[in-house]
């Protein structure tokens, strides 16, 4: 499939149709899949080619419209019970996506209020555009905070894809290197390979060489050396979860890289949407951490790399205390020192 | 190749032939390869069969040996201008390891003062299997006193292979593990798989298994979580030189080991023979940094992993500074604190 424009998005909308980024596919081939009915966004979302809270988020929502403009139904009521169940097919696609649910529940309210099923289609291909859009403006904010943090001429470093094909466009923590880009500045990034799935160097590697961002790649053992000797300004990582009193749950490495910047006296900052920050977590003690199968270690590419019958540890993320964090960059500006009290008065804005 | 005792080594003499472990089918493949000739020798020298300084000058002082005691020549003068040609001819094999020419000029200037062709071979032997029997020796002293630094049942942190696959026997940062096994203590070893190149994961992983010590693989990024999580006692690394200030260069990732285990309070040790002190280096502004080629980062056995045309920096080793080494270990003792005079003190001790 050909895209006209050349950013790289995980999800573009055209009315009749999606076209979705095979995530599964890069960073070899540049595959955007044609998909036209649920059945089809369903099949991406559970097999992994749509990747990111907000991306799946917006691919499900589209879901949903693509299935409500094909529906022939002409009684509101059995419309909007027949959008009930293709809401919970879609919730059945990748059951641990809280992003998901909130995506379908709240395209599938936005139809409960319609007099009509023409409206009702109407509210919800609107709703699936809103999420879209309101998720590519909290990015942009995201970017453009963490751009005052930064200059011209800076390099940076990041791990993992916190990137463009995670979300709608721009990304969290690649946010900045993408609007930088658009204001002409020359940002250099360094991405760490992030073993053992190699985010960094399949995913993020790929979209910023595509948006022709000064990009390298080291693995994630060079990234002291690195730090140190090339001039690195920043570090910036995005999230999975943020405790009320600051510490974040990231990918795994992200507190090893925060340990290193810090004495190295280099700024680390998070980068992330407040839907992220979770009030009820008191703190990183509280975050669960998610250990995978030994494969991922002891293979690449189904190609055995480690010894037979090895004992391996594999935690899929890590906790940043608070301490070790310069500041948390949100769509609603920097936060810095006292998060427990920033956080909550920013959450508590958010909700108002 | 059959081997009778358990003991991973790299190189075993047997009279008319060596035993070399190849390392480069590990870790899925132990294979000893009989060598019965100095062509041999070179060869494994030369495809990297053998690796690590001590056991290439090891296998080189008896690729000398296997040699001079095949030699038909009678007359002294002129078996000892051949034994210089077949110096001259083992040098070739790797022309950038030091440790290969300190071992073979050794063995040729213990024949120089024989008085007959016997006596040069006896001499040879006897050289080569002093080479082999003092670096055991250096490396259970360093052993000896890596583990006054431990307690049985600690769990220790390392990266890459200082093991006793690279020495005669029981390594350098590995001494104190294999030690601990011979005197029933339960140690746990936590092993960094060591990227670009995967030491950790295919030979110390490989390496401490097959002596039934337990060891448990984690990739890189996961250092600073398991650290904090595992409860490590102690980090242990070897390295490739000492400055005389005590700044340490060694296999990349080893400076920011050594930046996360300060920061998390665990003592970081270096292991290493005095040979390895270079008080020529004043500190490790002095130590080079090789770069090496970018494939290493971007494959895997020859499978692309990242994007093509991805920039890539790939520095082989880091240096780690005093600052950082909680204390050095060597066949003589712990140093702390004041490397430049202990030090310095200790090389004194060493050539006197």
């Amino acid at each position: 499939m050909t895209v006209t424009d050349k950013w790289v998005a995980s999800v573009r909308y055209r009315s009749n149709h999606l076209l979705l980024l095979d995530q599964q596919q890069l960073p070899h081939n540049t595959v955007y899949l044609n998909v036209t009915t649920i059945e089809h966004v369903w099949d991406a979302i559970s097999k992994l080619k749509v990747r990111g809270a907000p991306a799946i988020g917006i691919a499900a929502a589209y879901g949903l419209t693509l299935w409500s403009n094909a529906e022939k139904e002409t009684d509101l009521n059995t419309f909007l019970e027949k959008l009930k169940k293709q809401r919970d097919y879609l919730a059945s696609s990748r059951p641990t996506a809280v992003n998901l649910f909130w995506a379908i529940d709240r395209v599938t309210a936005a139809a409960q209020s319609a007099s009509s099923v023409a409206e009702a289609k109407l509210r919800i291909e609107q709703e699936a555009q809103n999420i879209q859009a309101e998720d590519e403006e909290i990015c942009r904010k995201i970017g453009e905070y963490a751009l005052s943090l930064l200059q011209d001429g800076d390099s940076v470093m990041t791990i993992c894809n916190a990137g463009a094909i995670a979300t709608s466009k721009y990304g969290t923590a690649l946010a900045p290197f993408h609007l930088a880009k658009e204001k002409g500045w020359n940002l250099s990034v360094y991405a760490n390979e992030t073993r053992p799935v190699l985010q960094g160097s399949r995913l993020t590697a790929w979209e910023l060489q595509s948006n022709d961002i000064d990009v390298t790649l080291i693995t994630d053992n060079m990234a002291a050396h690195t730090l140190k000797t090339k001039n690195i300004k920043a570090v910036i990582v995005g999230c999975d979860r943020v405790a009320a009193n600051g510490d974040t749950a990231n990918k795994i490495g992200t507190f090893g890289l925060a340990l290193q910047a810090k004495a190295l006296n280099i700024p680390f900052y998070v980068a992330c949407p407040l839907s992220t920050l979770d009030l009820n977590t008191k703190s990183g003690d509280d975050i669960p951490i998610e250990e995978r199968p030994e494969e991922e270690v002891t293979h690449i590419n189904g190609v055995r790399i480690a010894p037979k019958g090895i004992k391996v540890f594999n935690p899929a993320f890590d906790v940043t205390p608070a301490d070790y964090i310069s500041a948390i960059i949100t769509e609603k500006g920097v936060v810095e020192g006292n998060y427990i009290e920033s956080l909550s008065q920013l959450k508590e804005e958010e909700t108002n």
